[in-house]
């Protein structure tokens, strides 16, 4: 199943986080999963903000998960585990009598590590909990863009009401500015330019189509990173390869000599995630110049191919320096892991279109 | 089936268009339905944009529908009417082997009245066609909205990449100024607030979710019409109601001593459209004061239960005189029509929340 094409050095140290390595935000909370973190460096250092996911310990028959009830207290919600409108098929979800539930709850958890393989808990800890209407179900898979001197945190906020992409900003990792839902539902995979491109800020994000449109990168403008407008189609799914069933952005694209280099994900059917690189044109982010052909990664070490939910590598965040991109992911939506590239060597794997 | 608690006074001249009042776009191609009017003043006359949704004419044993092609030309697909593949269940759509289309192609036709029930055509013609990647499938359901001298037009954008909503201003109908997608898919229904709230412009919109959330109506802001941000859900289903499948903004929402009165329609899962109230907070519209328990108006009469799509009333455009407020609706999603309410009685009716 080894496809890559150009060399992926992953970590000895992976996987770098495991589930058990933290502890769970409360009593009576089990860490299921460590997934998708947003990475930056700040004051030296590399920062994390991994997304936890956590439910009570499962008891043989029952199936036990938390939502945040309408107070905004967290609440536990307990199924036979054989119950006729259970339905369990995607370990992500609990469907009830048709009605969805997410299995864990998931909030951002900050670490800070000098080397970039090792990460630990500051004291005290710093997590960044779901608040509001929007997301009493939780927060998600969030990137973390550096504009000026703040870190623009966007992040997927999850709730009965739907899934969009939520916004907090800090310049110091201690006092959090919210800045609402920037995008409305169906989204997620939001991550912004650090810079502006002719006077507009950009972004990439990730709408879901409901009968026409499917799940394919768009690109957006801003006078002000809050608002959001003249959103555009770039980048569509292709029928019979890795990335067939959905795409979707990493985190802020890479500004080189030769336009903005976007990593993405590109999933199947069947849930099978893989990485691949996107190079837009430097002064017109709309215009896509290239994209890989075959994946840049793909799940195959044990630790991307089995776990919570396997197959996945799921990526939001990366640190670079110079030519050398370090990317940090999500393996099997259960541990963290990091692989270095060269940029250059990706830039020249890509296809022009 | 007659709930309507307060006085609907329906025109006698309904319906008030019929598709063959008008003439198609194209030879070749036939008018099947007339839908969802947006409704404006200006220099003394009513003014509609009507929606116009054509198809070729269908011969026995066939199904063809128009899309535009990727080169921007309208192309005509046909299919064996006993296909297999093909799934003709909603009249609205054409899915062929899972792959979804309309069964009609829409543009926006002005159309102007001195008596505001006789509506004739300008010569020459003045239509606003789909234009770009977004509305290779047309251009729907356009809401007008005025602020200070110029009119926005919000209105369903669809194409293969999804539907979202596009906006065009113009001051003078006759150029117009085409502002992108402002809201991206998966939406509709968005009608903006006509003036500022605050320091910011306000709109509502709909999202629709995948597993999480709904077909729920949505509050943005915005400093300049264009640019869209935070994000909020205020108005939801409510189960076993008229409204228990979606609700969706009519047109712009009507400033009065007790709020913004907002005219919205609601449907059940078995797609029966009927229009209800909605009461925001003058200073903080995103807080909903009141709403309809009843429907305010529902299908009854039989132009309204029978058509293209029966059971069907939608408003996205309205006419006020004082506490007189004409609704122009499209009827069975086939004929345009009108009915005059009370604007107090409608304020009367509503339920605090």
């Amino acid at each position: 199943m080894n496809q890559e094409k150009i060399v992926v050095n992953r970590s000895t140290a992976n996987p770098l986080l495991r589930p058990q390595d933290l502890r769970p935000s409360m009593p009576g909370m089990k860490i299921e999963c460590l997934l998708n973190p947003g990475m930056f460096e700040f004051e030296g250092r590399t920062g994390m903000l991994v997304r936890v996911a956590e439910r009570p310990p499962q008891v043989d028959g029952k199936v036990s998960f938390p939502i945040f009830n309408a107070g905004g207290l967290m609440e536990i919600l307990n199924f036979d585990a054989d119950d006729e409108y259970l339905d369990l098929s995607d370990a992500r979800l609990v469907t009830y009598n048709g009605v969805v539930y997410l299995s864990t709850i998931s909030h951002l958890r900050l670490l800070w590590s000098d080397d970039g393989e090792n990460f630990t808990e500051p004291d005290p800890s710093f997590s960044i909990f779901g608040s509001g209407a929007l997301e009493t179900f939780g927060v998600e898979d969030c990137r973390v863009s550096k504009v000026g001197g703040t870190y623009y945190l966007t992040y997927t906020a999850v709730s009965e009401n739907g899934v969009g992409v939520g916004m907090i900003s800090t310049s110091d990792w201690k006092t959090l500015h919210r800045h609402g839902m920037i995008i409305p539902p169906h989204n997620k995979d939001c991550a912004l330019f650090e810079e502006k491109i002719n006077g507009l800020y950009y972004c990439l994000h990730r709408p879901s189509g409901i009968d026409l449109g499917g799940n394919y990168i768009w690109i957006a403008s801003s006078p002000d990173l809050i608002h959001w407008g003249d959103h555009r189609c770039i980048l569509r799914t292709r029928a019979g390869m890795w990335d067939s069933a959905r795409v979707g952005g990493g985190c802020a694209p890479i500004k080189t000599d030769r336009g903005w280099l976007a990593i993405y994900h590109g999933a199947t059917a069947q849930h099978r995630y893989c990485l691949g690189g996107l190079l837009l044109d430097l002064n017109d982010p709309a215009k896509v110049l290239a994209r890989s052909g075959t994946p840049i990664m793909e799940p195959q070490e044990p630790y991307e191919v089995q776990g919570f939910f396997g197959e996945v590598i799921f990526t939001n965040g990366h640190i670079i320096k110079g030519d050398e991109l370090t990317v940090y992911y999500g393996a099997a939506d259960e541990v963290i892991c990091s692989a270095k590239f060269s940029i250059n060597a990706i830039l020249e794997s890509l296809v022009p279109v």
